[in-house]
């Protein structure tokens, strides 16, 4: 079955090709792609397949291919939605939504999947097990669309989960695994300080909100100086102070807004055990009163260590030449909410090279001018086609 | 000469106050008292001095009244401006130009004056000596009339240069009096820090204009702490802490505005040679730009301690039962432009007691609420009239 | 009997320099003034007065001077111990206790002090009142005598109670005065910061007291900057940061210990608040255990208004040539326990003019080279007299 | 040739653990191991290889054994000086110089590296190429044997060079290696800032070191908050802040020191070069003058990658039953002066499981309890024999 997978992919290269461009052309931010997962009902419409819409917290779709012979179940999982980019490159197919590109590859991974899905369809009776489509919408905005999907029963039969994503930072023909924690989780806090205002002479009468607020950042600093272990990630980034106000007027509150990032659940509850507990000392130091907003976004994405060690195995006994490397990816501090998805189901989720040939310095993804290789949209089919062949054998 | 100007003073009180009200309805914003000049000019109209207007850089006023004997000089002076405030008092002679308000009694200041000076006109020939009467213009709004008006050469001739002030603390009657600084200095700075931007997650990439601004706040805490003389006074206020931004983004540049208050020119150097010492060690210490803007405005207040003490044997030796208290002043954190003045002549500027009768807690100069005692108006003119008596005797 | 007095003074103008001779050249150690106050003891002896020793936790003397017509009682103190300082003078008297040194002219203050109180006997009959002498033991060495001393009975019934002190900044015959706060309170506090030790390489298993006890030495300098009233005095002085390690080892504990100073009891309060306060707030902060000693020591030293006026006036009046400048002292950061008699009698301290003739920069007090113009101690003696005189007239 | 070496090495196990005992008995401190270099000189008294004592700055050792056949050459090292710990350990060879002990596993690195060398000398005739045998001097000080012996010419022509250390983490015959950085560099720094001493209650007057010092420990934090890749490891403790004084005397100068950790070069030079930038920057805010010792110490630690893939193939393909496992050994914070080496000569460096059997938590290496399995002693060798097999084959 592997073999006619395989040629079925190869002879359909350019309809993938040709969806991929259809949908960078018609792109839709988060939570409003309700065209594209039209397109895509419409693309399985007359299959044997079953088909659920609206899954989730949005336009999600779950297409459920059941073998001909009983096994077991694997998930695997694009995204759909757009970014709130101007393009700035100059392909024939530059979006005609102005302002929204697909600007991360979510329309290539749309378009291998779909095909993927297809052969898959029409090989069901050789198949041993069930194959789950996650077309999924809104990964790019949190709360993302991942986490009401696994909170939705329609993946509990799952046993392992596969995710792709393109990487303009090598080559067509690489793909890039790591085992364990490979993209960073994210906390977005807002931190309101409530001081006293009053007249810029009469400090004692005061609580200037302004001191209490550097007195926070620099505080703040010793969270990754001196309670991480050193070897783990962990940034602080106070992006937002603000605290305009008239030069000679003490200021009553000021506003700051942060980003936390972390490779492991354990970075996230330390910093944020620590983060509040800085905030109570400031209120007790200073005699302000503060809000801390801290909403913990995507978690790190933890790939299966074992998941991920069968996938390069049966990546590197697949001897297809349009496999040529398989390599350690390191670890990112970007964020996905296919995060979420391995919080419950063991699987991994792993980088298909798609730099421009020619090119050495690529632009990356969320970059107006981000450009792939379309090579990359057969690798990344025959991938995840091996990974399914091998998974149900 | 003494006691005939005192009875005429006593005879126009009522004239005062219609002045006073005439102008608390007509207010003028600092540098557009282009009606309140032509009222004062209109009053001067045929009288046998010497006027001169458009005096420094505005609408300012000098009156020259030459005694029929020769003697020494003496200036007078009264501020003319009002305040951008939207009055919220309910006297009939509320201001009628909204959002324009006399709240800092400069009405009260002006009336006196002109009737003293009328008063004064009449008695010419017994005098012995000069006087000029300074109708000033712009005291509220920085860099102010009285700059300009000492640096012409009209006020070279001064021997003394005396200034009154209606103050709600104390009731009529009162006179408060200060030998040595008396009322702040005050300065505006401006800094601008500029950093590199970059991704919340990757600071190594940039430089945060965040952790910069937030170090240079703490430290500055030490100027007033650990370098100021405990018993001299000293503040600085950072106000505007302008740096808002993203909350995943680092901040490329931030800026902030303080305001210093000081007693004495010794005070002023210090923290500005230490604020520029701090800014210069946070440019090394993040490797930040800095862009420093430190305006001196008003400097402290001095009153002259011979003149001061001259002053209060005029008052104590006056025995006008209009007059009931001559006590010490203590300082205030506030400021006025008069101290241009008394940097280059030997004077005094002094409080008349003002507070309401019946009322505990008046509303302050500046407050939409504030309101005086009229009362007071006779005490200030007469306190300046025998002060004029004296001195010219 | 104001002339007889003055003039028995002056004949014993020799004796008084005698006997500070004697006592400079014997000093003793607060607490230790065993001597001293045997002297002192055997000066008074044979005299018609009540003498009670050991008064308060040491070696004070209170003589009680009963006048032959009933009156007011007043009290008048100098004290007699002396500092651990090595003298560097070149006297003939020069102490032969090595390492301890009437620096402080204590010496002065008992024996002028002696002979008045000596003539006040023999005047005995004459004085309508009560004088009480108080001999005092410790001033230099806190609990000090002065709080024992006010807290026995034994000086209940004093209507007023005066102290002066010999002050090298201005010449004999100068008598500095002034009515309020004069001299600074003072507190010692020791702060012990309790974290966790560990391996330079692992700050994430220690917790680093020294980054904490450094947080709070940064925060403290907010208390002086922003929560004092800007004309008030303060003054927090972190003199000791005892955190010695090995460098690759994390530090498990620091202690700090600090000075503060202010003029007044709501300063005191103020910053005592306003520390513990931090201190909460960095234990919240670090997770450090804090062990605060705050322990108030010699308050501000209140002169009362009406008294002080009142003595103004006597040596005002008193036309005494020796007596030839009344002035008003500035506020000192330096503390006397004097200030506890003023907590509960109205009185007054001020200070004695003593520098020494042709000298232009005189050593200070506490200096081991401090010495006195002796002409002071008859000026002493005289000023107190007439002040005695005055007030039991 | 390799299976008679192993032979060879299985049968003098026991000769192996006598050794390793003896040198345990009788430890010696870095660079005073006189008796060790004895015992070893004494050990190749009378075999046919060229002996180079006193190598380096002490007592190091370099053994070269010329094969019978050209080829490559190979240097393999072993520390064996000794830490200053009194032994808590119940072995019946406890070391009898109190205050001195193995505690490190260096007597077991020389013990199983002088077998190994005995082998080697007598199957010489069958070696292609060269071995070179560093028992090396003074691992456990600073500046360390490793940088001297590098640094003479004695092992210029070595085309490799292995270093291996016991590590009680896992039990014997696991081998635990990593490509490229595994052990941190470090430095110690020292940091005197001067100020100006004064009185407590003058800081005017003053300049206090302390504020200095603490505002220079909190900015130090933004540099691994900040200024490091969040990826990359990096540790700023400030282990001593030596601030000891009076309480009430403002402090003039203080002396910190510090400890830096870091797994790359790169790190390296940027923490130095950020930590110089504060320094210059607390002297410019806080007018002080700093004097900053800065001292590189062991370079992090890094295998070539090359060298460590062959060593693991060779390791792999030893098929030998005493060697269980090759696993990936993470990075530690530790330093090791066998990097010296490694920046001149491709090598690499691992580590050899020793935990003795039947512990859970065994101490770790430095501590007064630190106990090995002896059965590693073979493994060890035998590790190491079987790479100099395959490289000289």
């Amino acid at each position: 079955m592997r073999d006619q997978l395989m040629k079925m992919l190869e002879e359909r290269k350019d309809e993938i090709i040709q969806i991929r461009r259809y949908l960078h052309k018609n792109p839709e931010l988060s939570f409003q792609e309700e065209k594209t997962s039209q397109f895509i009902m419409d693309f399985y419409n007359g299959k044997e397949v079953e088909i659920e819409k609206n899954v989730g917290n949005g336009y999600g779709i779950v297409v459920t291919i059941r073998g001909g012979k009983s096994g077991k179940t694997i998930g695997l999982r694009a995204d759909f939605d757009a970014l709130p980019i101007l393009e700035e490159t100059d392909v024939p197919f530059k979006s005609i939504n102005k302002g929204v590109m697909h600007a991360c590859g979510h329309d290539a991974h749309t378009a291998y999947l779909l095909i993927l899905a297809d052969c898959l369809i029409q090989l069901k009776s050789k198949i041993k097990g069930t194959i789950k489509i996650i077309h999924q919408h809104a990964e790019e905005m949190p709360p993302g669309g991942a986490k009401s999907i696994i909170e939705s029963d329609i993946l509990d039969d799952l046993d392992i989960i596969i995710g792709a994503h393109v990487m303009p930072t090598h080559p067509s023909g690489y793909i890039g695994l790591r085992k364990g924690y490979m993209l960073a989780g994210r906390t977005y806090f807002n931190l309101k300080i409530q001081g006293v205002g009053g007249h810029g002479s009469a400090p004692h009468l005061s609580n200037d909100a302004i001191i209490a607020g550097s007195h926070f950042v620099v505080a703040a600093q010793t969270i990754v100086s001196r309670r991480l272990n050193p070897f783990d990630m962990g940034v602080i980034t106070i992006g937002s102070f603000d605290g305009k106000g008239t030069f000679n007027v003490i200021k009553d509150a000021v506003e700051l807004e942060g980003d936390v990032r972390y490779m492991t659940a354990e970075t996230q509850k330390l910093i944020e055990m620590e983060i509040r507990r800085i905030v109570k000392g400031i209120e007790e130091e200073f005699g302000v009163t503060c809000e801390l907003t801290y909403t913990a976004d995507y978690p790190p994405l933890y790939n299966d260590p074992n998941v991920t060690a069968d996938v390069i195995s049966y990546l590197e006994g697949a001897n297809d030449t349009e496999i040529t490397k398989i390599f350690e990816y390191p670890m990112l501090s970007g964020s996905e909410d296919f995060a979420y998805y391995l919080e419950k189901i063991p699987g991994t989720f792993f980088f298909i090279g798609c730099k421009p040939k020619g090119i050495e310095n690529p632009h990356f993804t969320h970059s107006p001018k981000f450009d792939l290789d379309e090579d990359a949209l057969l690798v990344a089919a025959k991938s995840v086609g091996h990974i399914v062949c091998s998974f149900l054998k």
